[in-house]
Formats: C-alpha cells, structure tokens, sequence
C-alpha cells in the first residue's frame, strides 16, 4: 500500500498540491489538516464581503470539505492542528480541536501549507475584543458579524499595506469614521512614496482620515474592549480596529522542528518546494520564493503564489519533476476608483542592493485621450544604468490602469530592456489605450535617462 | 545650409518623424507635403466620432498644420500632393491641389508616409454618392455630414474588418439598420474561425444582420446614389455603404519611381525604415514591417506601428541610429460590450507554414468569480509542439478581458514558452482577475497537449 501524503493547511497552497496529486494518483490516501472550518476560500475576497459588494459568504468558498471528500476522496479533517513533526520516523502529531485528543499519525510526504497570519503587535490592550487582523475566513466572518452586533461608528486601521487599505475602503462603504495610522509617510511601502502619495490622496478623497509618519504605540481598552487606537502624537477613538501591518508566516512547526528558516523566518524551500528536510515540502503564505531579480529568497503572501508553488509541491510530490522558478514582486490593489499595481524592485531595494539605476514618472491617459471615461494613470519606470534593464515599475491611475503591469512583470522575466519596452507590439485601439500605451511613454521617456 | 528634409504625408508615421528630426536639429528645414487639410489626426477615432461618442471632431487631431509650423518651424503645406519622385536628381514633384500648380523640389532626405487607403472594387457603382472608404479624417467627416444631410435608413457595410465592425457598431448607435456581408464564415478575419463566431454573435446582439459566407458582387444604383448591396444571394437595400474590406498601401508614388515593394504591395524598407532607394525612407502603412516569429516582411495599417516607425525614421534620417524590429500582429478592438484581442500567428498561418502546433480555448472570468461585474473571457492559445514556444492568442470577452493580449504580445516577442507563461508572476487581486489569470489557465490547458 501507498503511503499516505499528509498536508497541513486546506486553502491554496495545500488544496491546490492534494487535488494535482490526487490527479495524478487516483488511489493514493491524502489526508488534510485544517485547524479551521473551511478550505479553498479566497481570503482576498474578504474585504469585499465585508464592504457589502459580496452578500454570501459562500461565494468566497471555492470548494468545501465535504466536496474534496465526495468529489476527489481526499480526507479534510477541519478543527484538526498539526502541533509537532517528528521527521526521522516521518510522523506528524494532531490534536483533535473539538476533543481535545491527540495522535501521531504517519506519512510519507508531508507538505506544508500553514499560510501566515496577521501581524499583530506584542502591547497593551491587543487581546481585548474588537481587534481583527484578516487571515482566515473565519476572522473575516468574525469582523462581519462585529458590525452587525455592535454598530461600531469608528474605526481605525494600524498599517497601510493592502488589507489595511481595502479593509479602510470596506469600513467606509458600511457608513463608519475610518482613520489609519501609518509609520511611513505614505500608504503602501510596497510604493516609492511618490506613488503612495497618489494613494494616500485617493484615500483622503474617499473620507479616510490618514496619520501618516506616526507611530502606533497601544491599545487603549475599556471593559476589555477596544476603544481607542494610541500613536506618539495622539489617541484615536476606535469602536473598532483592523490591524494592517503586513503577515507573518506560520513557520513554528516547521522552526520546532529544526527545518531551515529564511527571509521573514518562512520556510526555506528550493525550486522544487522541498524544505530543508527530506520528505517535507512546503507551499505557499508559509514558505520562500526566490526573487527573480536578485536571487535572493523572499516571503510574499499571494494567492497567486501560493497556488502555483501548491501545484509544483504536488507534482513533485506525485514522482514528477516540477520547478517553482520564483516571483518578480508583482501586485495589484484597487481603492475605489483608484487602482494600484506594482512589479520588480522600488527605489529602497535598489539603493540597498547598490543598484545604479534612472527612474521616471509620466502621466498619461488610460484611454484615447478623446474617447468617454479616459482616465489619468501615473507610471514609475526603473532600468538600470548600463545595461538598461527593466528593474520594477509602478502604476496609481483610474480604470483600466492597473493590469497594465502584468506587461512589465512579463519583460522583467524575460530580462527586457527599456529600449525593448520601446518597441514591443502592444495593443492599440481608442477604447483601450493611448496611441502610445503609457508603459511605452514611460519607457521612452526613461531610455533618455540610461 | 542643411539639405531639406521632404515628408510626404502628415499623419501619425510623417509627422512623428518631423518632430524627432525637429527635436534633433532645432534649424534644419522640414517640409511636410499633406493633400489632405488635416495633420495628426486619430483616424481610428472616427468609428466613435460617427457613432456619437465624441461629438467634436477637432478632438482627434493632435496637432494642426498651423500648430507645427508656429510651434516646431516645420513648413506643413496641406493641399499639396506629391505626384513623382526623381530619386538620381533627388527631387519630388508637388502639385498644389488648390491652384494645380506643380513644382520640382529638391530633397535632401525624403521619407514617404503615405498611409493606406480602403480597398475599393473595381464594379458596377462603386462611384456613386453614398459609398464610403474610411481612412483620412476627411473621409470620417464625410460620412458624418451624409448622416445628417441625407437621414440614411440603412446602411450595408462590405467586410467584416476591425473598421467594418466598428461603423457597424457606430451605424446601429445612429439608428440605422444595418447589415454586414462578409466572404469568410465569419467576421473579423484576423480571428480564427471559432473565435470570429463569438464576435458575429456580439453584432448580431447589437442588431447587425449578418450575411457570412456571402460573396459582395457590385453596387445597385439610382440617380448616381447608391441604393443596394449585391450579394452572390441577394440584394441588400442601402441607403449607404461603408467599405470595410481592407486597406491597400498607398506605395503608387514609390512603385512608379522603382522602388522595391513588397508584401500587399507596401513599400519595402529595412529596419532602419530605408526603401531599396538611398535618402528615401518609408514608415507607416504605407511600409512593411518585419514579422518577429516568421521573419517575413507584413503590411499591418495601425497607427502604434505608424508611429514607432516614424520615430525610427526621424531618428535615422536626422543622423542617429535606430532600428525598428518588427511587429507580432497584435490588435484590438471593442464591439460593444465585447473587447476582442489577438497576437502573432492563428491557424491558418501556422497550417500554411507547416508548423506542427496545439491549441486550446478556455473560458474564464474576467475578475474573481464573486466579484461584482465579472465577465466571461474566452482565450486561445497556440502553441508549437516540440519547443512549447507560444505562437499565438486571440482572446474575446467583456470588460477588462482585451488588455490581456499584451502580455502574451510581450511573451511571444521574448520567445517564451507556454510553461513560462503558467510561471508569470501576474498581478491578481479579486476586482482584476481570477487567481489563476484567464491566460495562464490558458497556458495550463495547452502545455498537455504540447
């Protein structure tokens, strides 16, 4: 008999490595750990529930347990946390969270798909209630349920990163006071403050108040429930706080276990999302990825991600031979009407790593500067002197901006020149872009600059 | 004194080429020859200017004569057409098309932008009043006026070609009923088949009657106005025709002065935008391109390829070195609600080169299936068996769905396989995409049957 293939985690990571393996291997027995109720939802969809533009929260749910049990016979047992790995006799101890009970169960392959979990700061006051960070289905449904029990009227958001901002969107159209607090001087630190400040005003234009170069200090609490968020300069009232200050991977079992550890202590894997210990794979919020740009391992917490290193781990897993080749930093957001994108390395990376590079800014239209609904869209290009490579780009601008970094994110993999950029054939019509698409202005006007 | 630099043409490959000469030599003289009124113009602007989308036309002119000759001393002279070329003497003749006068002027350098014109038969009533060729502004403008002056009820537009299917969109916007006969089974035949259905399901929900597989034999005519179509069937009432079967180089100038042409005719050039003549020069629709995956010279008339190739002449002949590399045939188009894209090679090509390829078409969502507003998007790929490269993609879905191409434009210019495009870090957040892009599940489709 086959052994069995155990993986930790059921959302995109693990559910997408069980259902490749399991077609690849009808019979093998794979049996996934989730300490939650669900699998295969899609956490990003949250700030959109809880905003009201998605009703049902089922929607959010790709697959259940029960359909991965019927459907693919691979064995989901939710409320089940794994709490310790014992790698030399390839064993795996599961605590039972209804019961109680604990077991080790054996495998032969064990991936982990344990994703990360929100930041969340070691002060004053972080346990009382009305403090949400966004990581599961369940946190979102928590916040949802919040609102409907508890009308809170003020919100804070600590952190500016992407969840902070959709969820200050979020907040904003269910009708309550939302401000933000930020340590840097812009929203977004995955921008060049030139480009978060575009953000930072779409915010403000929206009605978020922003606390921009202030440090949040603690909680303030009343009857162990929030009411105040506390920064250097003042006290915030918050009926109720969202924490937006990035995630953190849930490495502790891997770590417990003595596999090797990398960047923001995720899990060391190779191209192949093997960890540093035989028979263990990893996948996913939990684990690295190497960044194409500088080879260096990185942690980005992406559904994207995640269900691309999901299928290698569970190629590789079923005997064949994939590669997880790496990432260039893509990512898109959208604030209302204002949609954010980025790829490559941003002006910090490049001074860190000694980077000689150019950079410009231009402003374009989305559209035929004549056709209806032609909006305004910035790009931020960076090459590198000399060999003129394309190092990232940025994008702030109004409908149909955004996608546009998928282009760049492509000739960044491919190691295309800004001169390159110049001359690809891009699509043109009225409807859809400038004669000159605004990468390509941005390029042209960047190529005078290396 | 620097020899003159003659252009003949003033639209998007002419007059992009005299600004780079102006921006490199600030004195030297430039004449620009137009016979039309008009320089600068956005000709692809007109489907929407006749529909009533954009209500001034001097919106689609980018710059007037009176603007680069006060702005950028660039001696525009509308109304005078350049009837022969001397090449050994290098001299042009110029007809003032007001006075009819004609004079020999000496060149130092000539680029000849001339652009294309519509493919009009040679039949039975193609002179009569109320048929319609659309290239220059002026033949727009024209149509306009015969819509208000003359209060057509219907209106039969010959080819199923992007500017066919934009009038007949922009027809159906004015009230008319209009029919479409196209020779192919489908419309827009840079499509494959199966895709081209999609679109002629998109008219025919628009209202436009098809008549496909249907050969145009000439026009019906009374009192010299036009008032029927003649189809190999039947015969289409018309109170107006729109000619929407193509574009033909205007290269008779070039030809009658021996230069070498090319495919359709066009005038040949090399990447620098040189003809077979020395200091004659070509860009726009009126030169070849190359093709970057079968290495042939194509004619693509489109105003993004008229203007890089402008600026590579103007680069040239002002004494700088610049090539153009060549084109992968991407194009986009918008009917409606539906957004249709392709790039590089579709079936027939590859069928007629002999490549051996596979090909896949998925059906997708344009954003996260619980996302408001998402659309269905259709994606072919093509791909060669043996290497895995990308060939080709034409995509056909609602909103958001067409930008897509570029990235696969960008893919097919860096030589990529279809592996490489399932590893693409693109960006992915619910309001744009689905996690698993509609291109890269594209991708993940074809790569088993490579």
């Amino acid at each position: 008999m086959e052994q069995t293939i155990v993986i930790v985690g059921g959302d995109a990571a693990g559910m997408s490595a069980a259902s490749k393996i399991r077609r690849e291997h009808p019979q093998r027995p794979i049996i996934v750990l989730e300490r939650g109720r669900h699998t295969s939802y899609a956490a990003c969809g949250m700030p959109y529930y809880i905003g009201g533009l998605i009703t049902d929260p089922d929607q959010l749910i790709a697959r259940t347990p029960d359909q991965f049990r019927d459907k693919y016979q691979i064995d989901v047992r939710i409320r089940h946390e794994a709490i310790r790995l014992n790698p030399p006799e390839k064993q795996v101890l599961v605590r039972n969270l209804d019961s109680g009970e604990e077991n080790w169960l054996n495998y032969g392959d064990l991936l982990l798909a344990t994703g990360a979990c929100p930041f969340c700061p070691d002060v004053e006051g972080v346990d009382a209630e009305g403090i949400f960070g966004l990581s599961t289905l369940e946190s979102g449904l928590q916040v949802h349920d919040y609102l409907q029990r508890q009308h809170p009227k003020t919100a804070v958001v600590v952190g500016g990163g992407y969840i902070g901002l959709e969820m200050a969107e979020a907040l904003i159209r269910q009708g309550l006071e939302v401000s933000l607090v930020q340590r840097q001087e812009q929203v977004m630190a995955t921008l060049d403050a030139d480009m978060g400040a575009l953000v930072s005003e779409a915010l403000r234009h929206i009605g978020v108040q922003l606390y921009l170069s202030e440090e949040f200090s603690h909680f303030s609490v009343e009857h162990n429930r929030v009411n105040g968020v506390v920064t250097n300069n003042r006290t915030l009232p918050a009926d109720m706080v969202v924490l937006g200050m990035g995630v953190r991977p849930n490495s502790q079992l891997a770590a417990d276990a003595g596999l090797t550890l990398s960047h923001k202590q995720a899990i060391w894997v190779d191209q192949k999302m093997q960890t540093s210990e035989k028979h263990i794979w990893a996948a996913g919020d939990c684990a690295v990825s190497t960044h194409l740009l500088t080879g260096q391992p990185v942690n980005i917490a992406l559904g994207t991600i995640a269900n691309k290193q999901g299928v290698v781990a569970g190629t590789n897993i079923a005997g064949g031979d994939a590669c997880f080749p790496g990432v260039v930093g893509t990512a898109v957001s959208k604030i209302c009407a204002v949609e954010v994108a980025r790829t490559g390395l941003q002006e910090k990376d490049l001074r860190q790593l000694g980077i000689d590079y150019a950079v410009t800014t231009i402003k374009s239209r989305t559209r035929a500067g004549y056709y209806p609904d032609s909006g305004t869209i910035h790009v931020k290009m960076l090459g590198e002197k000399g060999t003129k490579k394309l190092l990232g780009a940025q994008i702030v601008g109004f409908e149909g901006a955004a996608k546009r970094i998928d282009i760049l994110a492509t000739a960044l993999t491919a190691g295309m020149t800004i001169d390159n950029i110049i001359d690809l054939d891009l699509s043109y019509a009225p409807p859809f872009s400038p004669v000159w698409d605004p990468v390509q202005t941005a390029a042209r006007q960047l190529t005078k600059a290396l």
